[in-house]
């Protein structure tokens, strides 16, 4: 039998638009590669009269109802109370919980208010999913044909709970083996990838293909069904083979988390460090490679130039280019990314420099020009790069700093730094 | 009339977890600020039947629904269609769409496909929204009792097309004034503040309180309904009064977007200079100061130094000082902020050390242990921190950022670095 997943998360700052819904996207994640069919995301404030209906239409339409939020006292409890309700069992206290909620606030060197022990009242016989990671508990019951797991709302909460404690339970549930492999790709556009592999996608049934894009980068899922894992991944290897051909130095991996993990991966496995020279991207490139664990094995550290002065005494940049050239040109890209390789003693340096906005910049500039420099050996690559038309800050930093990933990853792999128009 | 909302987000990449419900968050904060009630955020995939079904149920519980993705060649405009059938609408080619369209392609120097101006199939007797952020265009229509609008997925097009197309439609709608104000904190858990708001919280009706935290902040939404902005300001104003008396030297801003904004304000309205010397975080505290627009009017550059090679040659961190306390360490804090005055020419200097995970240092210091340090004048202070008991290396990166922040705000206001236990 297949299941049905529905994910109800439950709390009004969603609707207000405070925060997003990042946990119904880490269950997502989760979900999918058990092999479980998410149908629904549902979304409710902390209104009792709508929470009831839409776990009424959620036990119509799902077999497994993932809550998240509306566990804390914030709320009161919201979640709990009206999911028992529906399935008619009653909330009992529970003293390990309590404990364990006691236990948190001494950790944390906090005065516990009394309002955080109504989390230990817990729908009778459930399976209680410890939380480990903040005050709420989670829970877990099956009735009337229907399973029921209720996690915490805080992201930074949600996401442990889902992989050390509802996976498990879960994890019995799905049955056969759905395997997948995600195929990265940098420098195409979604409607141009999906353009090449419009007549594949649609003849496809076992393995399929889904293409997504996200902020200048494209991604391929390869999915295939399989009694065995060993059967889906012989049904994967030939496709996802034929999409890399395809699209040849475009692909900078496959399963990989990101452009900025290759490129550390492959400086560590040659052995060789980088150092960052930042303008435009303000400190977002080296932010980037530090977010992955262990970049300091391969990454130095960097210098964010976000003015003349800095570029010329921290990276020697030659006041003559500035003067000449202005800080937003191909002459001082390049010489940043050489004066960082120096004055972090590292093998290879990435710089970048350009407009952000909202305004172009003295010289007459467009928002949304910037140059990507790499600095390796006796070689120095310049990356000019025009992003709009109509251009957002946020996503020029980050389109410019993978842009310099891929100058980096490019580098390592040994692959020319421009393909040819295809 | 007062409205009720419901946001369908089409996507099976939603579904899926490749991406948060961003496009719901926006619309849903745009909203509020309209003073329109958002009461459920649907997701449906890429599937005909699942999205009449929402679409269905959206007619009967809103009289407002806003889509968002399912516009573009790769879903074969599923949600236009599905909304034009549950209305009863024909879809009919838009020549000016069409135009546009191809223009995008032209400005954006790439060939355009041809499966791309199936996006000008349009709702007949619908309100076309123009895109000038990407090629599909939105659409607005009444039709039993219910307006329709329909926005791209991307949240780069999404954000533009509420603001400046779905935004002027929806101003007709909405009646009467709700006006808001976000009051700021930092350094106070959620449950703490809760706490000490309770009474109050439960007592008000008009204004209402509403606190929610998020990564190490905390917030409080004060909202009031009238018929006038005027009058909704007076009964604003005594409460936000009363809330920042309450917290004190915690409140750290009244609509005000971040502590790195605020820290920014204080140093152009100072005439004050700033750099950073990170190491824990890696060039975060750069990239959210460079986050800002117009961060370079006080904000000079950082050192990222990831190695006690890059502290000692840029930063000039005394070696003596690396070796004997080690470079998680108050010393090294203070010697890395002390270092960056200099280094950058700057005012005033943040820093950072500490372990991030998901290892403890060579030194034997746990994941979670840090310092920031803040030097101006003559004038040199650390804060330790212990974050914890469960780290993450996201959340405490962000969190000793925010720290860093904090001591910044603090310096700027004459505030005192640390508050007294409450």
């Amino acid at each position: 039998m297949s299941h049905t997943v529905e994910i109800l998360s439950v709390g009004t700052e969603l609707l207000l638009g405070n925060i997003a819904n990042l946990d119904a996207q880490i269950l997502s994640q989760g979900l999918s590669e058990l092999g479980l069919n998410v149908y629904w995301h549902t979304v409710v404030g902390d209104n009792p009269q709508r929470a009831r209906e839409a776990v009424a239409l959620a036990k119509q339409r799902a077999d497994i109802i993932i809550t998240t939020g509306g566990l804390g006292p914030t709320c009161d409890d919201l979640t709990k109370n009206v999911l028992a309700e529906a399935f008619g069992k009653k909330l009992v206290f529970d003293e390990p919980s309590a404990q364990r909620i006691r236990g948190y606030f001494t950790r944390m060197g906090r005065p516990m208010t009394e309002n955080n022990l109504q989390q230990a009242m817990l729908p009778e016989g459930c399976a209680i999913l410890e939380n480990d990671w903040g005050t709420a508990p989670g829970c877990a019951f099956e009735a009337e044909g229907c399973h029921v797991i209720m996690l915490p709302g805080p992201p930074s909460e949600c996401r442990p709970m889902f992989h050390h404690r509802a996976k498990p339970y879960l994890l019995a549930l799905s049955e056969g083996v759905i395997a997948s492999h995600t195929i990265k790709m940098f420098g195409i556009g979604e409607s141009a990838m999906e353009d090449q592999l419009r007549a594949q996608m649609n003849a496809m049934t076992n393995p399929t293909l889904a293409p997504y894009a996200k902020e200048g980068e494209c991604e391929l899922r390869v999915t295939a069904k399989a009694p065995t894992d060993g059967e889906a991944q012989a049904l994967l290897r030939p496709t996802v083979e034929q999409v890399k051909a395809l699209f040849g130095p475009k692909v900078y991996g496959v399963d990989v988390p990101s452009l900025e993990y290759v490129v550390l991966e492959g400086l560590k496995e040659k052995g060789l460090t980088l150092g960052t020279a930042e303008s435009i991207t303000g400190g977002l490139i080296a932010k980037r490679l530090t977010d992955v664990p262990g970049a300091s094995a391969a990454f130095q550290g960097g210098v964010v130039s976000y003015t003349n002065e800095v570029k010329a005494q921290l990276l020697q940049v030659p006041q003559t280019l500035l003067d000449q050239f202005g800080a937003v040109s191909r002459e001082v890209a390049a010489a940043m990314a050489q004066g960082a390789r120096k004055a972090l003693g590292c093998d290879i340096a990435l710089a970048s420099t350009g407009v952000a906005g909202p305004d172009r910049d003295g010289r007459g500039n467009e928002v949304g020009t910037a140059f990507v420099a790499i600095a390796a050996g006796d070689q120095t690559y310049v990356r000019p790069l025009r992003l709009g038309p109509r251009p957002m800050r946020e996503r020029i930093r980050t389109q410019v700093a993978s842009h310099a990933f891929d100058l980096a990853r490019r580098y390592l792999a040994g692959l020319p730094f421009e393909d040819g128009n295809p």
